[in-house]
This record gives structure tokens, sequence and C-alpha cells, in this order.
């Protein structure tokens, strides 16, 4: 079932956007009501009209009846513009012009320029599978170094590298084998299978944006069920699908009932046949098998993180929303063990003054929005459940900020107590705003002990941590203690299974077990395993409080798990770096992305103004400077114009461009501002070393370079 | 069939050490025919003896022939040793103790520091598949860091990044659908499956190596199918199952006949379960099938480079030497396209002057050994195809020598006639020694234009490069005219298969079949697709040789490919890199690895030298600065005695150790000469991270800073 999936991790995959819509539109019930008293008044004015004319009153009396209920007429359109405008503004895909004008051309853009293509294209491609082209390839291997740099460096995080290929007995044990679903209904005749959720979802959307004659109370109803769309079951979501009507879109045959469709790539591992593995789901579970192991190379301490980049896979049952929702895709993983009982985090005060947009639980469920709050505050007051989390909450938000997401449109979005699994003590999302609206990009939970707890279980090894004390401490123990030589005379063959039962007995239990033999000398003890009922007596066990010392504490660590999936936060700071601004001829809109140093594919390209050998020697001259500083740059040496090249290399987002127009000296053009200053060719390269490893800025070079005015160039 | 294997790519995820063999043990054969001549003396005389002994001949007599006895079963005895000790010389792995001693070294260290674990251990693990801990995972980055740098960055490639999940149709046109199998054999009752050609292989050396009694004949035909068992067909590897009477290892039940068994992971991508997937087992697929769209990226101009890294999959019939093979495993692959009629490369004097060991086919079939040729002279003598070849030869020797691998256990080994694909040019293998023998690490094939070719074919788009002519070129065409009127009278439903017959000559046979015609007027001529001959008169077909203009040429580029195995260069970097050495009081060995800085995992650690504050918050500065200049680093503040510190950080490699002992000055060592000079607090992190990234040497600190008697250590 849906609902069960929010208990496996990891959640983010889910896109939230149905759960956002139920808060924000509530202001459309007005317009609904507005446009059904319209209804009603049309209606009676019609009748009226009728009544008027078939009476044979005056024309005068008619022309005012008419002239009312054009005006009725005009209300109504007006209304309904309204309410498309609405629908439009709330992002339901669809609807929204400019979101999806804007949304073309970036993707035209990206995949004109090779970002990413769709896999296997000459073969007509693969739903949900995408390349990563040249440029592409280059943003993602730079946002992935950072992540690095970021978190694993900076928290001397243990990084561990498993394999995608898994065994059953790891995501039988995670869940995954039994809950990680999709419900699938399939066309009863031609077997093509569609999401159950997404029909659903589809036909709400269509009868909310296009049929306006629908009831207030119908228009309601609906909306409350796309916000609760991953709530429902199975039954719940078949008995909706009949309800409606729903048939198969593309040939409208009747739909089967809805059944779960396991969403892993499943294979044999081996020749036999007989071992069944599984691509996995996510790279956590490599680092939680591991666990024993990384706590004794961490000298068996806490806290301690370990961190994984990798693939992972989930067989979509069909793909939508481009790169967003893709069947193979790079995960990078934090799973950060803890003592539960200490969730202080060292560092906590390096972010705690950080101030961004958060949308608590609070806000969500009374139906305000997201705000921007001070994280220490949200610590302190509680919203965020300890300070572990909120360091991460916080060191999440440097990250995706200095990539170059947009402040403005990033939220963390706190979970819903029912998207929560049961034993999460709190969850966060970093939302990024995009065309598709509200994307889930990383999410940040403290999952408690549930996943070591898993593996212990089904593999017999215990995953836990041990505090020693400084001192031993002195604590007081039930001792159960059967004497087995009379439960053997008293019970013959079943005496093991008594055994058992006695010392399984909680405190409680054997307690009011002691008071009974001490006043009554003997009791009734059900033996489960036995089925039946046995008589103890009251020499048959010992019973006692023992005081003990213990030397250490034994417990399973907690884990706060931030993960991130690469491909949606790439796609996001695709958008949020797009913009175009008209040609020098303002004849057409060139296309520009402004990507920081950091993550642009190419950091510098370089161009001889005119061919010519010798200003070609010194492309390559500068070219030989720059690959030995590491800087990525590529030559353009064809007879194009100036402007034309500058065009080409912002529309990939390359931030500076070095311009040969002379032996000594070139000019060196910044992308966004289009500035240039002159610099000595010996130069050239190291002042964009400088620049694009963040030892020196734009603005010091604009203010320490001469000026170059773009007589140079056609600009 | 295996030999099938040889033409797919990439051939070098199979290991080659059954081929060596053969030439290089040639020798053994004197010491089996010394054993043999030995033992028909040995029975002579021991048949002497008897004769003397029953003839009661005189004791001095007798007394001679027992010594003369005695003599010759010394002489055995010698034999004997020799030839152990030559096969275990040969490293047929099982033989050589002392290999085996120091591969368990290697391994248990490897294992206990967590470079690497068998993946879900507290599973029982699975065969074939392991984890990079979090030492292992960091000299993977930094290799896979410092091959983007190495060739992507350096050569301007184009990277790219595809799935793993790959669709059946690409595949199918690549050939590893049909053809990438190995050869198995099933236990008849318990099913267990084997390798067939692992079993004859193990039959083959153990009789060689225990069985003594062999004769020479014999050992020669084992020894010869050793050498070509990569060559044998299934009938040939089931008929020598037969004859040698092989029984599954496990239980003795008899095998099956061998049969094809494919090595890719299957899958079923999308709900239906009717699109068959597989996972990739080579990354090259993914560039070939976008050939178009990159050719298009880089200007529509030749030669350019794509490259990717990522993970492939092998489904081994049963893994074994550990790391080396594998289930999953990261390759890093280059496809150089280029001009098949122009294989020269802008770079290549910068390697034509290297010299290493080369082993090309001649001294192979020769019984020659590897030996050291000056790059330049083995391409200009024709050794080595052509210029782009031997340039990423070179490339690939700076590449792994810079990694840490030893040049004098590193050799580039050219296929042999029947090893290579029959469409590909050349291929030479870069193969490192290793306690398990030379292993292929790298491929470097010349594969034509088969690749694109085959994609061409299947998709049916055109993967070909056009060369565009500065001016017209004139050109003679040979056109072949068929009148179809008249040969449809003639030939009636035949028509258009005698059409297309004509169509399809070869320019000799149609120039024989015009003078034929213009002579005789008639010719016979032979339809295959019809299976017999027709009689053609010359007024069926005009034949005539036109010239044309042409301003391009359109052709197929040829692929250069070299080819990483990423796990296997570091598993023999591994090797490489470790010694050990006494310790302080020799009671013990200690071990360390001699990484470079450039793949070392951790570049430094920090010591406070006592527990105490003051050095505490000195070592947390350095580590701030360290972490600021992206130098990766441990502090550790143990009590241990630094003497042990070092020991532990020599053993993960730690290229320096800075042990604070003061609040001003710190002192730096040297890992591998356990020098230390003393450099201030506040310039440690800058040092470190100058030689780290080769701006500076250890030579030159040593001469530059104060020197640093051992007195505050206990080395």
């Amino acid at each position: 079932m849906l609902h069960l999936l929010h208990s496996l991790r990891p959640s983010f995959l889910l896109s939230s956007s149905s759960r956002v819509i139920f808060t924000r539109s509530m202001a459309s019930i007005d317009l609904r009501k507005a446009l059904s008293d319209n209804q009603s008044a049309l209606e009676s004015q019609a009748n009226a009209v009728r009544q008027l004319k078939s009476s044979a009153a005056a024309k005068s009396e008619i022309d005012a009846a008419v002239e009312a209920l054009n005006a009725l007429k005009l209300e109504k359109s007006t209304i309904e513009r309204e309410i498309h405008a609405q629908i439009n503004s709330e992002g339901n895909g669809e609807g929204n012009v400019n979101k999806e004008a804007f949304r073309q051309a970036v993707v035209n853009t990206l995949e004109r320029r090779l970002f990413y293509i769709p896999s296997f294209k000459i073969y007509r491609g693969v739903a949900g599978l995408y390349d990563y082209g040249p440029p592409g390839c280059s943003v993602k291997s730079n946002v992935l170094a950072f992540w690095r740099q970021h978190f694993v460096l900076e928290e001397n995080m243990l990084e561990v590298d498993c394999p995608c290929v898994t065994p059953e007995v790891v995501l039988k044990a995670s869940g995954h084998v039994d809950k990680f679903t999709d419900l699938m209904v399939k066309d009863d005749k031609t077997g093509t299978c569609y999401r159950a959720d997404h029909l659903l979802k589809d036909f709400c959307n269509e009868k909310l944006q296009k049929d306006l004659t629908i009831s207030l109370d119908k228009a309601a109803e609906l909306k409350h069920l796309l916000a609760t769309l991953d709530d429902l079951s199975a039954e719940e979501l078949g008995a909706k699908i009949k309800e409606f009507g729903i048939v198969a879109p593309d040939t409208k045959n009747p739909l089967s009932d809805p059944y779960p469709f396991n969403l892993m790539f499943q294979t044999s591992i081996g020749p036999s046949g007989s071992s069944t593995g599984y691509m996995r789901p996510e790279t956590a579970q490599g680092i939680f098998v591991n666990f024993r192991d990384l706590y004794y190379y961490n000298g068996s301490k806490l806290p301690f993180a370990a961190a994984q980049i990798g693939q992972a896979f989930r067989n979509e049952i069909s793909p939508r929303q481009g790169l967003l929702r893709v069947r193979e895709f790079t995960l990078a993983e934090i799973e950060h063990f803890v003592d539960p009982e200490d969730k202080s985090h060292p560092k906590y005060s390096e972010v705690a003054d950080l101030e961004f947009f958060m949308f608590p639980r609070q806000e969500q469920v009374s139906g305000q929005s997201a705000k921007r709050i001070r994280l220490g505050e949200a610590v302190s007051k509680g919203i965020v459940n300890n300070e572990t989390l909120g360091y991460f909450i916080g060191r999440v938000y440097l990250f995706l900020t200095r990539l170059g997401i947009d402040k403005e449109r990033l939220r963390f979005r706190q979970h819903l107590a029912n998207e929560m699994a049961h034993y999460a003590a709190d969850c966060w999302d970093a939302e990024i705003e995009s065309s598709y609206g509200w994307i889930e990009c990383v999410g940040i939970a403290d999952r408690s002990a549930y996943d070591l707890r898993a593996h212990s279980e089904k593999s017999g090894v215990q995953l836990v941590a041990q505090e020693k004390f400084s001192e031993p401490k002195e604590v007081e123990k039930l001792v159960i203690a059967p004497v087995k030589k009379l439960l053997g005379q008293a019970f013959k063959g079943s005496q093991k299974n008594v055994v058992e039962a006695l010392e399984a007995m909680k405190e409680k239990e054997a307690l009011d077990m002691k008071a009974t033999l001490e006043s009554k000398g003997e009791v009734e003890f059900e033996v489960c395993t036995l089925g039946k009922t046995v008589t103890i007596t009251k020499n048959m066990v010992s019973i006692q409080k023992e005081k003990k010392k213990e030397h250490q504490r034994v417990f399973t660590p907690s884990v706060i798990e931030p993960s991130f999936g690469i491909g949606r936060i790439i796609y996001c700071l695709f958008e949020h770096s797009f913009y175009t601004r008209p040609s020098k001829g303002g004849d057409e809109q060139l296309n520009v992305f402004r990507f920081p140093p950091l993550v642009a594919p190419i950091k510098c390209t370089v161009f001889p103004l005119v061919q010519n050998q010798k200003f070609e020697e010194v492309a390559k001259f500068i070219s030989k400077s720059l690959t030995a500083a590491g800087i990525s740059h590529r030559i353009d040496i064809t007879g194009t114009s100036i402007g034309k090249r500058y065009a080409r290399t912002d529309e990939l987002g390359v931030p500076f461009a070095i311009t040969v127009d002379s032996t000594t000296s070139v000019t060196l053009r910044e992308r966004d501002s289009k500035d240039q200053v002159r610099v000595d060719v010996e130069n050239a390269a190291s002042v964009v070393r400088e620049i694009t490893e963040g030892q020196t800025t734009w603005t010091h070079v604009w203010s320490t370079f001469p000026h170059q005015s773009s007589t140079t160039t056609d600009e």
C-alpha cells in the first residue's frame, strides 16, 4: 500500500505535490461558491426572461431582464477565468502556461546542448532512463565533488562503496521486499499497466479544471481526495476508480482492481537461478550491514557518520516528470549514528544562526505557508526534534544554496504525522520549487534505531554500541532461576518449554508470580509453546531482585539520515540557473545558465579573436596553463563572430571567457555582467584559477585590472 | 564458446595467465626428461641389485650396486625438488608458498583496516561482491579523480554518464546477448555449477604439480592444453573432461556436458514483464549509441574521445581470485573516434621517448620474454599498429606508474592473432604482476569500425562522419544499371533476385562481365539467391565507368579503446605498495603501504603527543587549516604511545604525520623514511598541502626545515 511506502527509505522519492495542494487551494472554494450562486441566479433569471416573453410582457421589461441575464453571464465568465487563473497559479502542472513555457525553454536548451540525452535514443529510448551528456556529466561530478568536500571531508565521515546487486535477505530485513510497492491497475484487454493513484489524480485534476459545473461539495470532495491520495488503500483506490468510472486512458477499456507492484529490479545471482537478488533501491542498507565494522574502525566511539554515493534503482510503473522521476538515479546518503540519549552536536552552533524558510507541521495543518525561521529557534522551541537533526538541516541549506539553488525557492518541510514511519522521531524534506511544483530533493530523518534493529534480528549479529562507565554503576536486576532438576521431575519432556517460558517472563509478571508463590505456595502458569497451563510450586523457581555492578551500557544507536537525490537537485539547479536576455541586435533571446564556478561544467573558454597563427599559439599557451592548474576549459577556434561564440558559451553556463586579441595581453569576460578586464597572457590562467577556486571574486578582479571596452567584441 | 568471448569487449576481463605459462614453462621439459631418464636408470639399477643378491654375488659388488642405486635415488629427489621449485616460480597460484604468504599478509591488512569488506558479511556474504571500506573508498575516489585529470581534462574528452540498466536490443547489437558466455558444467545430481575450463585447468595443474610419474609426452600435452584452454569449444572441453574422468570437486558426482551460460545479470524493465533488460557488462555501449550527438557536439570534427566511468556487471559462474574477479566492478572507458585513414596523434611526440616493458606477439610465440622498448621505436617499426594506439599506450604507462605501480612489474602485452577479434587492427593489454601472476588491468584496442557499424545496422541510424573536401574531387565510379523491363520479361518472378545480384557485383566481376558481353553478347551469371545460373544478354544491363564530382567523404570512424578495470588496478596497487619493516624493539613486523600522496586514503594524521588540552587545541587548529586546504586527515587523540600511533597510520598508507609537542611548532614525519622536520603551527597545513599537491617534494622540505631528532618520539 502506498502509505506503507512512507515507512520505507528514502521517502523523498515520493513526490509530495499532491499533499501540498490541499492547504494552498482552499481559497478557490470561495470562487466556486460564487460560481455556484451565479449559476442559480442565471437559471432563475433565464426562467424569468422566458416567462416574461411567453406572457408577452412590455419590451422595456423584457429588455431589462435580458440585460440582467447578460450581466450574470458576464459575471460567470469572469468567475470562470479567475478559477482557471487560480488553478494555474497552483502549479498543478498542465494548467500553467508560463511555467510550461519556461520548462520547455530550459529542457530544449538542456537537450540541445547535451546536458542530458534520453538513453538509447537511436533505439527509441526507454522511459525513465537518461544519460548525462558532457556538460551535464561535468555538473554532476562537480556537485558530487563538492558534496564530498562539504560533508565527508568536513565531518570526517567514513565513506563506503557497496555493490548495487543485493541479495534478497538484506532487502527482506529492510522491508523493501514486502513493502516497496506502488499500486497498479491493468487494462483488462491489452494488459497495459498504469499507476492507480496517477489515474485517480489525473481524473480529479481534469474534473476540477475543465468541468466548472460540478457542485461545491463535489469539488471539495475531489480536493480532499487529491490531498489524501497517498493514504488510500488498494481497496479504497479501487472503489474510487469504480465510482468515477475511470477507464484505461489509451483504449477506454475497463481496468483491473489495484494491486501492489514491487518497484525493485529483480535478478538472479550466480548460475543456478536459485539465489534471488535485486538492484538496490537505496544505498543506505550497505552502510547498516557494515555498522559493526565501521563502529570498530571509528575506535568504538559514537557519534560517527558513514556516507555513500552510488546508483540506486526503481522500476517505475510509468515514469513521468522527465529527470525528476527516473528508473536509475544517483543517491548520496549519510547515516549519522548517535547515542539516543545524547543527540547534541559539537558543531551545532556554527549553523544555529542561519535563517531560512521552514514549513513546520503546525503551519501545514493550519493552512499557513512556510515562513523564515532562525534554525536555532526551531531547535530550541522543539519544532526540530534535536540538535543533530538541526545541524544537518543547516548543512543541507548551505550545500544547496552554495550550488546555486535560489534561497527564495527552497524550504524545509516537516513530515506530517501520517507521512512519517511509526518509529521515526522527526523528518524534514528540503523541497525546491520548480516548474513541476515543490520537489522533495533531500530527506533528513531521525530514524531512531529501526534499521540497525531490523538487521540485528534478521542476521543474528548484534549491531550495538557500548558506553563504558568511568566507574561501575550499581543497578538492580531481576534474576529468574528455574530449578531444572525439580522441573524435570515434574514435566519430563516438556521441561525445556517450561524453563524457557519462566525465563522469558517480563518483570511485572515475574513479581506477581513471586508474590503468589510466597502467599499460596503454588501458581497456575500458561506455557504458550505447550498450549496449556501448568502448576508451578514455590521450590521450582527462584525470583529475586539482585544488585549488580555494571561497567558499561549496551544500546542500539539512533541514526539520523540525510539522503540526497542528486539528479533532482541538479534538475532544479538547471531551472534556477536559467535565464534569457536579448541579443545585441535585440532580434533574439539568448539563453544563459548562471552556474557558480563551483558547478559550471567548463570554467573557461579561450577564443582567438580572429583565425591567425599567432593568436592560436597564445590560445594554446593559455590552454596548457589552464590544464596545469586543473581548470576545465575549451578552445574555440572557429571563425564565428565573437558575439556568437560568447552566446554559445553562455548557454553552457561557462563563467569566464578569454579572448586573445594580442600576443601580450588578453581580455577576460564574466558571463552575467558581460564585463571585461585586460590581463597579461602569463597571468590569465592563474586569475581564472583564483576566481574559480574562491580565492578571489570577480568584483575584486574588476576593481584591480584595467577595464576593457567592448570595442574588440561585437556584444 | 570461450574464444568467441575474445571478440567481445572488454577482453581484459579475461585473465590471460593460462596463456603465458606456455612460453615460460618450456624449460621445465628438460627437468622432466631428466626425471624420466633417472626413473629408467633407477629401475634397471634396482633390477641389477636384485639379480646380484639372488645370484649371491660378492658383498663388495653388491655394496657398490646399492651405492649406485642410492645415488640415483638422491638424484631423483633433487630433480623433483627442482621441478617443484620451477612450478612455484611460474606462479601457477597454489604452488608458490612465498607468494601465497605475501598475499595473505596484504589481504589480512586490507580486510582488518577495512580497505575492503566482503559485502553483506553479517549475512555470510555473496561470492564475488565486495565493499570498499573507508580507506579503500578514498583510494578509489583518488584514482578516479586522477583518471579524470590525466585523461578527460588533459585530452578534452567528452565524458558521459549512462544508466546500468540496458534494454536487450542494445546488447543484441553489440553481440553480448549471443556471445558473452562462459562454458558451464553441472553436477549431475546436486545441480551445482562449475566453470568447465576451471575444472580442466585445476586438473592439469594438479597433475603437473603432484604427479611426477607422468610421462614427458603427457606433461607436454597437459601444458599445451593449459596454454590453449581459452580456444577450446564446448565439445572439445567436454571430450577432455570425459577423457580425464573429471568429476564434481565437492561430491565426486559425474558432470553434465559443457554448455554456454550468459554472464549478464538479466532483469525486466517496467511492470509488464515483456521488456527484457540487462545490467550492462561494460560502459562502452552507452558511448557508441550516442556517437551521432557527441560528434555533432564536437563540431562534427574528428578525432575526438568520449569517456565514461561507471559500474559494470558480470554474473560469474564461480568467482575466484578475491578482488580480481568480481560480479560488479567499476570500469573507466575511453572511446577515441578517429578517421581510419589518419591515425596520427598531435601529442604523440610527448610520449614517443618513453621506454618500458613490451611483450610483442613475435616475442611471445618465439618463447622470449618481455623486453624494454622505446615506444617510438615500437610504433615506427610497425610493432604497434598506429600513432594513436601508441599514444594511449604511453599515457596508460604514465597513469599507472604515477599511481604507484612498479615499472618493473608492468608490461604491455600484445594480443596474439587467435586472441583478437577478426575486425580488430591491434590490441595491447597493460598487465601488472601480482601474487596471482600477470593480471590484465587495462585493454587498449584498435577496434576499427566494428561497434559503430553494428549499431548502425541494428538501429537503422547512420553512425558516420563526414569529411568535407576543400574543393570537390572528381572520382570515377562504376555504375551498373540493369534494364528491368527486359529482365522482367526474361525472368518473371525471379527478376528481383537477378537485379539485386547484378547490382551487388564487385568492380572486377562487373568489368569482366562487361568485357564478355561486348565480345560474346551474353554471359552465364550465377544468382546465389536463386541457387542457379542464368543467361544475361548485352541489352539487359549497362555497365559504365562514370566520372562524378564529390564534395565530401562519408565514412564510419575507427575507434581506439583504452578500457580500465579500476578494481584490478587498485588491488595490484595494494600489492605493489605493501611492505613490512621491524618495529623499534625488533620484536614484530609492521605493515606499511607506500602510497604516493596522490592516492593515499588520508594525507595526514595529527597527533597531540600527550593528552593535554593545549595540544588538543593546537591539533584542532591544524585540523581546521587542513580541512580548509582540502586535505583529508584524521586527528588521533588516544593516549596510545606515539610509536603505536605511527604504526597504525603507516598501515593505512598515510604519508605524513604531524605530532603536536608544543604550542608554537610541531614535527612533520614522512612515512617511508621516518624522517622528521620541525615546522611552525601556522605553516603546518600549507606545507602538507604543497607536498600532497606536488608543488614541492619531501626532499625539498627536508632540506629547508630544521630536522627533528626522534627524542620526542619512541620510534
